[in-house]
């Protein structure tokens, strides 16, 4: 559900960390990195990139993503030049390396100094004689190119201060109304390039998070904001509160 | 999913209506609502509500709804008089019927015409000597008080037609962007009784939905939406779709 809906709403990372730092946590924050990179890995480069991992036995259950970069065109002569693909360095030629990009045949790439079994995200540049691409910067694709997922081994507070959000939403069932502040967010948010919404664990809301951490969340975040008035019901796990905070974020952003 | 998105935005009544006219649906319109019937049930009423049945094989790992109408305290000790609790009529005695709201003690209702074995809502009215509890209708129950399940034989227009909603909205990748019409629907919202919010089904819209009803979705609902602007994905499904409008409806009709 975290990985379907971070994929909806076009969100570029997806940040696991420790909700009590009393508890050695690496196990969980691995499980649930684990699973979230496999599904935003596109099928046909899975193989190369994970290993049969006891994470992975339920994997196959996993809803497909269907973003732009899972793409279901199989066949060279399906592509056209100029198009995106996730790719994997496969092996060396000697004009650079070949890519498998998830059609029948892999395609050079003339870089030398890349290592083999990477990810890369490319550009076609010729479909033949021989099929050609181009490294890119996934932030040069105009479409959304799916998320990067990061298991941070430092609790919430110390997240916040060392990758310097330019906005950071906590999100509590204490926090103001959405409405509220919405203003002064979108404000900060027109101007933000790296904005944190951050949510609580299943076991315990961010105050609770922040309290183990012995800090104040109204003092790491922007916003401490309520994004379900009047919730009807005693709790909202962390998935469901990921997808009510992402789809108010999105229309009111994009509006 | 969809049980849980009802209750934490408060939702009356969830309707499931056949999706293709042409096929016989009533036994997945039976199963799903009966799944979230149950659901809605306080776990101590199921047992005289629910025979066991095949469609109930794997109720037991559905979440609970945490509303205040699924009370934890079991203890008439720790009853108040006043507090309203869902019942069950299940015996009469010469004052009227006994009703197990959940504590170890029936409640007397003063009530010779009610059928046994019936869900009512009930305030209790005296705790000693005797427990007893007056029926009340659930309007009067001032906080959110769970959904009543409504299985469909008549496809959507038809529905939309017999029911007389106040507001129809429809949702769709293809409707116009909520911001477009937000102050349209809010003006509609506030002076409406009941509100209809429909959903296409996993295999198909509410265009195509419609289409095989041969009407036109936008002439039987006031607003086709969407709520989901820019979606990463190439589909939304059903249950992803409810989250996302019922948490933007919440925000925009309670600011």
């Amino acid at each position: 559900m975290i990985g379907r809906a971070a994929a909806i709403f076009r969100v570029n990372e997806v940040i696991i960390f420790p909700d009590d730092p009393a508890v050695n946590q690496s196990r969980d924050l691995n499980l649930i990195s684990t699973v979230l990179s496999y599904m935003e890995t596109p099928q046909y480069l899975r193989k190369y990139l994970f290993k049969v991992k006891p994470e992975l036995r339920y994997a196959g259950i996993l809803p497909p993503l269907r973003t732009l970069h899972h793409p279901v065109t199989k066949k060279l002569r399906d592509l056209k030049v100029g198009e995106f693909r996730e790719g994997v360095t496969v092996s060396r030629v000697k004009e650079g390396v070949l890519v498998d990009i998830g059609v029948e045949r892999p395609f050079l790439m003339e870089n030398k100094e890349i290592k083999l079994n990477k990810r890369v995200t490319v550009r076609t540049t010729a479909l033949s004689p021989e099929p050609e691409a181009t490294m890119v910067n996934r932030k040069e694709v105009p479409s959304y190119w799916g998320f990067q997922v990061t298991a941070s081994d430092m609790p919430l507070g110390q997240l916040v201060k060392q990758r310097g959000f330019d906005l950071v939403m906590a999100t509590s069932r204490m926090g103001t109304p959405f409405v509220n502040v919405k203003e002064a967010i979108l404000t900060r948010w027109k101007n933000a390039y790296q904005v944190l919404v951050a949510f609580g664990a299943p076991a315990r809301g961010l105050y609770e998070i922040a309290k183990l951490e012995n800090i104040v969340l109204d003092q790491i975040a922007n916003f401490v904001v309520n994004m379900i008035p009047s919730q009807g019901t005693e709790t909202v796990r962390t998935e469901e509160a990921v997808y009510a905070a992402l789809a108010v974020l999105n229309v009111a952003t994009m509006g």
